[in-house]
């Protein structure tokens, strides 16, 4: 029987879950390739990191270098994570020649096209299924299943994180803060926790799925970025009163030839599935001119559920090997010569609907002002809320507005700012009225 | 730039998709194929089944062996349906080396084995993304991505028709009989809408995914199949007193070496995502013990989808015939000598929660009657629900059970049924406590 070498670079919660999927489900994986997948190393520079598996003599080593230099591995599985040494060691393993599976987003937001160029010139495979939503298959999705449709949108929750921690706010009342204590006691957030809540880890995420949907070089500087940190309770009852869910979104759409990217918190109506999606699940919905709308969801992260995905990655490589048919599917689903040059549309441009909510003092005179500039800005009400519910002697007016410019709308947020009745900077947040299907 | 040559079989709804997609999508599929489809040849006996197409001279032809013996066509996609012409021209053009693409499940779930034989023995690729769950990916989801993954259970919506009839009745308490009359006005159901309501559809596709996942031969006949006719609003009512949503479900699960495979009317809680899943659309939950749970969401039938992922299917073969990788993945997941014989375990060893409603005379001692037969039978009865809902002089008795066995269940049924003070078979319907995360 065939044999299909892998080496396993860093041994962390990913790296540990992937090699328990080979080692516990090896015949069982076997049965379907057809072929042995063999774990040849484990490359980890801290000696505790394998301790809890039971890995064969001579597997778990130290050194990565090692790993991608051994002329008998097929198979690099980049789990070190970061934009440092884990990419220098993908470009050594694709330098010699080895196909590469990756779960790293940050990297690949960042010097995606770098590395899918070196690994297009040398003819290599590199796959990146884990890269985005986990153990969801929304990348081969994409690539694969969807490959006869043009992509109209795709909005997805793509960061367990901030999903847990909405989910808690909306649930329980409790504020951003205690939610994000909460988060990290539980292990769903990380010490410095800046890369999820503020949106960094979904963009990412978003920058590979736009590049493949779109047939565009992956572009993360371009996407309009907003955390979580800034939603209140308030905001979250606000909504739920209107009929609508926060959630932080990624949306990528196209209209004609601009490509929307952008992720920020959104309302989004409470009868769509997407709103029902809780705690630290991930989900995204794609729609495409043939397929209508369908819907992926599972867990965005973890040790067996990325590593499932890891290994579906590793096997599909394994095939390609034992039928040569390495770069059978272009790594960005165009091919190489069709990625076109469209960029991303500014958010000053975006048209949408918006959710407002001003702190002002409770006096005569501060709605007509505040509606005269959102007039001024061509900026059309849908409806306005003023409940009594003083706090720090301030009132709340909400509004939500009909479709509005959101360059308008920043100035007059600005504006409305400066007035002497408002007490605080005011609250925007955007509203997806999705389609109620999916 | 190479071509691969496609011949479809049948014009009707999902085959007019099929054209349609590879017509208008031409150039999209080809900057990520790398090569031309050609769509050559159309063959439907009726002349006016692609009128609304604007095919090219020649393409559009009557005879269907024409295509399957044309020595240019690589791929048959085969869209006629039913199990008799359409059979033979799938074992023809196998035969003839082509390449097959077909998304009939009730051809499949009574003869995939021999089909599937007849391909591995020929060397060619049989593709059926579009015969379960429309343009769902689930088969390639179970064969590729959850590789990696011991499969504990498959909990799906499967059938538009059914779903539609029940959602319909959830939501407006009308009976069976008008939202049946009323999906056949908004051709959500078919004149005789028997394999649709009787669960016939669901169990085929059930076969299909079951055999994917747990290495076994398809094995329509010993799946249990029940469909939705009898349920009545009133259990629904019921149902949602008691926190559950009614929805018919196809059920694969492996405990140990014992494989369940049924189709039912099933009560599920009202949190879970399934029962959220409403009107034509489908949906289903995997899970295995690395990736947890995953649900898969969309259109599980229609032109447009379905004819999606038919084209996700050919796109799929072609690269294999560019690559010269056909065989790349076993038809049913599994290498073929890893193919196991495990019987589908009867429905008569189920063990479940269930759901009575009894149509009982409202005189003292019946209940005492009930429950003695139930007793007898080892049947734990969790609550107990009568109310005086009156119909026809009697009134619904309602109980839930502790998990008890199927078996004891019927003849417990049975001996109820004889009761004199009983007016009406009585009604059970099994409950699956699903996991609360999907």
């Amino acid at each position: 029987m065939k044999q299909v070498n892998v080496g396993l670079l860093g041994c962390g919660t990913v790296g540990s879950g992937v090699a328990r999927i080979l080692i516990h489900n090896r015949e069982l994986i076997q049965s379907r390739l057809g072929a042995v997948l063999n774990l040849k190393y484990v490359a980890d520079s801290d000696p505790r990191a394998g301790r809890s598996i039971a890995f064969g003599k001579g597997v778990f080593i130290p050194d990565a270098f090692q790993v991608v230099d051994d002329p008998d591995i097929d198979i690099v599985v980049e789990m070190i994570g970061g934009q440092g040494i884990a990419r220098k060691l993908i470009l050594r393993a694709i330098e010699n020649g080895k196909q590469v599976v990756t779960a790293n987003k940050a990297l690949l937001a960042h010097h995606g096209n770098a590395l899918f160029e070196a690994a297009m010139k040398k003819g290599v495979d590199l796959a990146y299924e884990a890269s985005v939503g986990g153990c969801m298959p929304i990348i081969k999705t994409l690539r694969e299943s969807l490959v006869g449709n043009r992509i109209h949108s795709m909005i997805g929750i793509l960061n367990g994180t901030c999903n847990y921690i909405l989910s808690k706010i909306t649930r329980e009342g409790t504020d951003f803060k205690s939610a994000l204590a909460d988060a990290q006691a539980r292990g769903y957030a990380e010490a410095d926790p800046t890369l999820d809540i503020e949106g960094m880890d979904t963009a990412h995420k978003l920058a590979i799925i736009v590049s493949l949907a779109y047939g565009i070089k992956i572009n993360y500087d371009d996407i309009y970025i907003e955390g979580i940190s800034r939603i209140t309770p308030m905001d979250i009852a606000f909504a739920r009163e209107f009929g609508y869910t926060i959630k932080l979104l990624a949306i990528g759409k196209k209209k004609g030839d601009r490509i929307e990217a952008r992720v920020h918190p959104t309302m989004i109506p409470s009868g769509n599935l997407l709103s029902n999606v809780n705690g630290s699940l991930n989900a995204v919905t794609v729609s495409g001119d043939a397929v209508g709308n369908i819907l992926l969801y599972g867990h965005g992260a973890g040790m067996m559920p990325t590593g499932s995905a890891v290994v579906g990655d590793i096997v599909d490589i394994a095939r390609n090997l034992i039928h040569g048919s390495i770069g059978r599917i272009p790594l960005l689903c165009c091919q190489p010569d069709q990625i076109r040059q469209i960029p991303i549309m500014p958010i000053d441009e975006l048209e949408t609907n918006y959710y407002f909510r001003f702190a002002a003092m409770d006096s005569p005179g501060v709605l007509s002002k505040i509606a005269g500039i959102l007039g001024g800005q061509g900026i059309s009400i849908q409806s306005v809320h003023q409940k009594g519910r003083k706090s720090n002697g301030s009132v709340p007016i909400v509004m939500l507005t009909h479709q509005a410019r959101e360059s308008g709308v920043r100035q007059a947020m600005a504006e409305i700012q400066r007035l002497d009745v408002v007490t605080d900077e005011p609250m925007l947040i955007r509203i997806e009225e999705t389609n109620s299907e999916a």
